[in-house]
């Protein structure tokens, strides 16, 4: 196991109704002068955001607000969110929403305190000091950013996805109530378990040896999603599977279940670029990102792909063909995101073969590689991308 | 699932020589002048407290020390440090140790900001509103208590052990060195293991439904230990191993695998009263309790039992008796535990069936229950007692 620090201080609030907590809890986190920073749609039609603003004001806590956050938000919403911040000298941010809302105030909490352009954290030339708070409301279960120390933004100005990783941007606090996620369609609860399920593959596949704890600890994860997933997509009011699915989400991701192991990021990497050029749901794009990428990179290590399909999807192990059970497992997983309704080949998202050159161009990998299980370079990453087209 | 809070703000800093950043960490966290305690012997012999002296000293830190901790840390000596913070101003507590000295860290650092008698927490007579920070250097994997928000306490006037448990009190920092448990002896390995796994299943057997989450975590942890435990009781110094093992034992105690569901918590209570009365390891004590508790309890939930006994033990599920795999499940853990070296019947730590009355006496039930999985009270506790002796 390699050496590692684990430092995650947010607070989270799970529960039934938790929302209403949250001026107190604001205000005992020191805010005061608050910007609320959401999507759009359905946290205003469900009467959510104001529910957030009547706590806030029994709470005597000013605030302002920004809504207006896409699916991979962007540097141009952030600039917006710096200038509101300091032009109405606000101290705290909160997030109502999903992954995108909350990477969203995290970016704008650190441009807040920073004298220069806040994309230097993302483009990786300067790391942070300060931020704002954050704190989080959580509508969906996916991206995990309610309890990580990330943020990922796109630059629109050729459309480049960047991500910034430090403890100082975990939330505060987040406040976790499952039944805010019982309206969701289906095909954003099936994607967002998708992206739950990639943030542990990411983790699982390694090259450290004997990380027995968190092998299991990822694996008890993705035993619970397999369960837990299809009974909300069969009864989306089933509380139980929400919260069940909302916890994992957090934990797969907010590192616990990924301490003392180099980790891989590839396949995540990969997809951006899918959700770039064709629209689609990260999730979504994650599920037909993700067989490809194992099916490429079983080979390099085919018992830790045997030891997935045999402790999680149920697979037989075949002693005298390890490689024959590393694939099943593989068409499992395939099997399993089909049923709940995710696309798992690119013919599904519209993608082309033609695009490929284009796709590999825009990772630009400038001669690197991405992923550290196996180093994906540009040839790499086109064998890929052609093996997530259906034969 | 229940609603629930969860707030865990512990730096863990885990791996090989980490010992050597405790003066740089401590002065992060504002320290100028530390109490380090800790119990005696081995910390000493080994060279861990010159080497933490030294680092505090390289951080030109002053501190003064208070070792002679024991097991079933004891109130005498949490005065006598609560005396010596306050002559000497201290600002910091360094717990160098195991659960021990950690407990007994977190109860000096409380009476040291409080003008009565910290034993008002631990009766329950009051809660905390400050306390010192308090962080550690762990060096057993045991207790949890470097993770965790409580700490028990034993007064000596009546050997009562009392515990108390408060977000406040967990360590600002631990610092995790697996290479620091490499000389512990056999036993105290194994006891420190089933301690680790007592932890587990005191989360585990819950009255809470549809919990998949965290029973996929605490059975994945569970997992973990069946393998590694024997690995490090075969070669003590299987670094890998010893680290699977201290990183499981935080997580199983920092409560992110034991939120929202109901807990129980008897078995505890059950073995304080043979560590008082025989003066067995806790561990060790637990590794006795435990199956006489499943055996008692097991018909309140067979599937529950039968589901531990299939996804841990390696059961086959007898769909026609489930009862029977339950108790199959039970005998492989007393199997495991007899292996590693651990007593599993009263007989094997000096126990005496007519200690009952005192032992069940001594729980102070006052015509209360303990557990929540099933109430616990007088004639019960004595029935599990008595299903602890060979028959």
């Amino acid at each position: 196991m390699d050496n590692f620090r684990f430092y995650s201080p947010t607070k989270f609030i799970f529960g039934k109704d938790t929302e209403q907590e949250v001026g107190a809890l604001a205000k005992e986190f020191g805010a005061q002068k608050l910007l609320v920073h959401y999507g759009g749609g359905s946290v205003v039609r469900s009467g959510l955001l104001e529910r957030v603003r009547k706590s806030l004001r029994t709470a005597a806590l000013d605030y302002v607000e920004l809504g207006g956050v896409k699916p991979n938000p962007e540097d141009t919403l952030v600039y917006e969110g710096i200038k509101l911040c300091l032009k109405e000298k606000v101290d705290f941010i909160l997030a109502v929403g999903g992954g995108s809302a909350i990477d969203s105030a995290k970016a704008i909490g650190l441009g807040a305190c920073y004298e220069g352009d806040f994309w230097d954290f993302y483009a990786g030339r300067s790391r942070a000091r300060k931020t704002l708070p954050v704190a989080t409301i959580l509508t969906i279960a996916a991206a995990g950013s309610e309890g990580s120390e990330s943020s990922v933004i796109t630059k629109t100005d050729g459309m480049y996805k960047r991500g910034y990783s430090d403890d100082l941007i975990r939330p505060v606090f987040s406040i976790l109530n499952p039944a805010l996620t019982q309206t969701l369609p289906a095909y954003q609860t099936a994607a967002g378990s998708a992206d739950i399920m990639a943030h542990i593959f990411e983790r699982y596949f390694t090259n450290t040896g004997n990380v027995e704890t968190t092998d299991r600890l990822c694996e008890g994860l993705l035993l619970s999603m397999l369960r837990e997933v299809p009974k909300v997509l069969a009864d989306p009011d089933d509380y139980d599977a929400r919260a069940n699915i909302m916890w994992a989400g957090t934990v797969a991701h907010n590192n616990i279940v990924g301490v003392g192991r180099e980790q891989d990021w590839c396949s995540h990497a990969l997809e951006h670029e899918l959700s770039a050029l064709y629209g689609v749901t990260h999730g979504a794009g994650l599920a037909v990102v993700f067989p490809a990428w194992m099916k490429y990179t079983m080979k390099h290590d085919v018992m830790r792909f045997a030891q997935l399909a045999v402790r999680v999807f149920g697979c037989e192990m075949d002693f005298f063909n390890p490689e024959r059970t590393a694939l099943k497992g593989i068409a499992r997983l395939e099997q399993f995101w089909h049923a709940c309704g995710l696309p798992v080949r690119m013919e599904e998202i519209g993608g082309k073969k033609e695009d490929i050159p284009y796709l590999v161009e825009h990772l630009e990998l400038d001669g690197a590689t991405r992923g550290s299980f196996v180093p994906v370079g540009a040839d790499e990453a086109a064998d890929i991308y052609e093996l997530m087209f259906a034969d």
